[in-house]
């Protein structure tokens, strides 16, 4: 089958678009509220990348590009892309796009991370991710799960605390 | 109905009991290795909060005090709590042991953030929480609900600007 990744532009195409993926939250919303109180122009670039078939999107992720000096998951500290929001479109899953889009964001070279869905583990395996040592303090809430290109490991385990809450 | 909530410590029995919960993940299977490699004591202190019903343990959720100087959310700048893992088992959900736990939370007097999943958001509003204005570059794969303390706003807007990932 025939993918090509694409970046996505903020239009109310593609926001209308992304009404069909589950994962539409907050920041969906506050794009759209941006649109339309002028605060980013049409067609202003978004974080999302997808997939069309035909003239449907039916794939999409996100990515952004942490710096370096907030990196507190590779070693050596460097640039990494932030991976959220991968999701395939139900009728259109196990054909490859999750991979595709994966792919792409490899791509670029740089380490990634994510903090995905606990079932979709499975996935994230097979894409070659692998879990970190969770950290409460850098962690909190999140799952995540990274990918190491050649020459790229974990830094350092934090020393390890009591944590207090109190 | 009478609940107490009452901080977790971690140990076997604790971890046991986590495994009914959705989320248990990464955070979870790392206090127990670390309980196994003896890195973490026996009953050493959790981020967790709990309710038990009889010898039940039937809701939970995690609390972590945030520094002042990582907040990003709270005007005037301050410590903040980060609140995630709220979960009431399914057979004792809508007695209000969600509640319960939230307002414990709330108890401290200080801002809390949580990121929820995108469908329990009716439960939040009625707990007071409101969105934040998303931005891609503190926000990232998140969807954050605040709850603002009497004297307490949101930090002002962040720059609108034309995010780039390339």
């Amino acid at each position: 089958m025939y993918m090509t990744v694409k970046k996505l532009s903020i239009n109310y195409k593609t926001l209308e678009e992304f009404k069909q993926f589950r994962e539409y939250g907050i920041q969906e919303l506050s794009m759209l509220e941006d649109l339309q109180d002028n605060i980013i122009e049409n067609d202003s670039e978004s974080p999302f990348y997808g997939i069309y078939f035909g003239e449907k999107l039916v794939a999409r992720m996100s990515l952004y590009r942490v710096s370096k000096e907030l990196d507190k998951y590779f070693e050596p500290r460097q640039d990494y892309l932030e991976l959220w929001k991968l999701e395939v479109l139900s009728n259109y899953q196990r054909k490859g796009f999750g991979k595709e889009l994966v792919d792409f964001a490899k791509g670029f070279g740089l380490p990634i991370k994510t903090n995905p869905r606990v079932k979709s583990a499975d996935f994230w395996n097979r894409m070659g991710f692998t879990s970190v040592h969770y950290d409460v303090e850098r962690d909190l809430g999140e799952n995540p799960l990274v990918w190491y290109p050649e020459g790229v490991k974990a830094q350092e385990r934090l020393s390890t605390k009591e944590e207090t809450t109190d």
